[in-house]
């Protein structure tokens, strides 16, 4: 079989060595003759699969003192509901940056837990920028941000001085660069870009934000519980955190994200360099806010659309079709995309030109 | 390596041809070159995953038309929480029958949002027996029972008539018996014992229950929601849903939970039959209440506990240890064991009897 170029957006490419791994843990886990699927949550072997995922998460982002990791279930969408339950205070507010459709998502399912304002918004140019000037409140409860949109191909190149705990949703860049975690008070990310499989969600908190809006709080919503239980108050996504913890060990043996972030950056200038040269594509997204996991690009002829797709099957690539909100192209480039699979990418690009020429 | 005989009592045992196929679509999924971990949950491929699920629970447990069934995240747990957002009205009364820890978190969790009414208890004895004289009052949004207590090895043999919906948590039996689905409104259970792997949630719902109740629900929580998406609103837990197919399609093809319950009850009588015979162990449990599932033991003389555990250990029975509530051991039976472990453990049950003669 020729090899696959997997772009698609997520549940996104893992690498390879970690499939192989994972593969083996479904038959037999650690040579104990059990699959990973029949063990105890309970285990010795498993606890020390929580244990060693989260101090990946705290060595790879040098996580500072007085953080909690968690792994929970839900994806982003139940942290939407989670972090207003948290940290909303009764009849409080909270500020939102609204880049996108799972930021328009955040804010809304706050609502139902307080007052809402919405700081900026890149809506009225289908959210192909992110907003820069606007200033977050000082009296909410904290400030939401989505660091990477998805959808839209754009990306946080920094974070505003806030005067309030800043909250942020990174589930499709987080690992791929450093960042400094002690600038957020609570970052979550569903696991299925560059952190694992569908089915775990993660999360880092500081200690000290929590408890403080006098709500009753559901068990499972409240990440109190969670923390005093080490992700083990109920029976957790045993394979996902598994597979989560492999993904990490891979990063770290890499380099960990300082040398993910030379590669991620390595491979977006290859294609965004592309796609600004080569007369037959171009990107909506403004430059500076382009995202470095998810490149857009629209045909400037789209009566080549059929041409175009035979050549990206022929040559192997996968997943590039656009969001049916933006149209067009999308390559996602996760942590395990090789720098090997842009550079096809870009040859089939230049391919067409010529055929096209 | 010698054969492992796997009594834990969760994430249990399920069978050697599903880690196999499980094993290989995490390398290479239905031949497309990609690892299912890697692959859209809006492919083709996958959505017919998730369609021949919901299927194989509509055949297996004859699901009567106009019921939903769902694939959620967050375990039994979240249900505890799930279930009293979408059934108590504001203001409302939920009766909870009271069999476990289990049942008790149930009703701690729906307190959050009404009134709870507990109608019976088996606290007294340490849940040993299952409560059976006890109404439930006509003026509550719904009544809620639990079908199987992992812990203290109890099952519901039938259920009461109800003047209200009735609620079932089945986690740890679903799928190993008949069950009469109409007589039900809500039917949920984390999937890591009969059903499939940790981090996946089933539910199969009623729909004329759901939207009665005027509380304003968050997306994740909506029952609606999911069922209007299919499943599919988020990111789904996309291989836990996978092996459980391949869990359904083996109980489908060894013949059904008819099959499944002869198996069962055969391997729940051989066990029990020797706990009764055997002189040096004992079961708590009351007999009419016994768990096909889950079966309890104590040894009449713990001063032998050492040696019985050594001698478990060189027949390969793992996973025997009782839960700490209960202490003793405990052999989870679940659909996959075969009858051939009972025959093991029977077998060191006498051998250990001989020994101490």
């Amino acid at each position: 079989m020729s090899t696959i170029h997997n772009f698609g957006a997520g549940p996104g490419i893992l690498p390879k060595t970690v499939f192989e791994q994972a593969s083996q843990a479904v038959l037999n886990f650690n040579n104990s003759g059990l699959s990973l699927l029949e063990m105890s949550h309970r285990s010795k072997d498993f606890v020390a699969v929580v244990d060693n995922s989260v101090a990946l998460v705290k060595e790879l982002l040098n996580v500072p003192e007085g953080y909690s990791v968690l792994f929970l279930q839900g994806g982003a969408s139940t942290q939407f509901m989670q972090v207003p339950y948290n940290l909303m205070k009764q009849g409080g507010k909270a500020a939102y940056l609204k880049t996108g459709v799972w930021a328009s998502k955040a804010e809304k399912e706050a609502r139902l837990f307080g007052e809402t304002v919405v700081v900026a918004s890149s809506e009225d140019k289908n959210y192909n920028y992110i907003p820069k000037e606007y200033a977050i409140p000082a009296d909410v409860d904290y400030f939401h941000c989505t660091s990477n949109n998805t959808i839209y191909g754009t990306q946080m190149k920094s974070y505003p001085n806030s005067p309030v705990t800043v909250v942020c949703d990174m589930s499709s860049d987080i690992f791929s660069k450093p960042v400094d975690v002690s600038k957020f008070g609570l970052i979550y990310c569903g696991a299925q870009k560059n952190m694992g499989p569908a089915g775990v969600t993660m999360v880092i908190v500081k200690d000290e934000i929590l408890g403080k809006t006098a709500r009753a709080l559901p068990s499972m919503m409240d990440y109190t519980v969670h923390i005093k239980e080490n992700s083990l108050f109920n029976t957790p996504p045993v394979f996902a955190i598994y597979v989560s913890m492999l993904t990490l060990e891979w990063v770290k043996a890499q380099g960990g994200v300082v040398e993910m972030a030379k590669r991620n950056q390595a491979k977006a200038e290859l294609l965004y360099t592309e796609i600004d040269r080569n007369p037959l594509f171009t990107c909506p997204v403004a430059n500076e806010d382009r995202s470095e996991m998810n490149a857009i690009f629209l045909l400037t002829d789209e009566s080549k659309e059929e041409a175009w797709n035979t050549l990206c099957k022929e040559a192997g690539l996968h997943g590039l079709k656009g969001h049916r909100s933006v149209g067009g192209y999308r390559a996602s480039m996760y942590n395990a995309l090789p720098i090997e699979s842009v550079e096809v990418l870009v040859e089939t690009m230049r391919e067409f030109e010529r055929r096209n020429a």
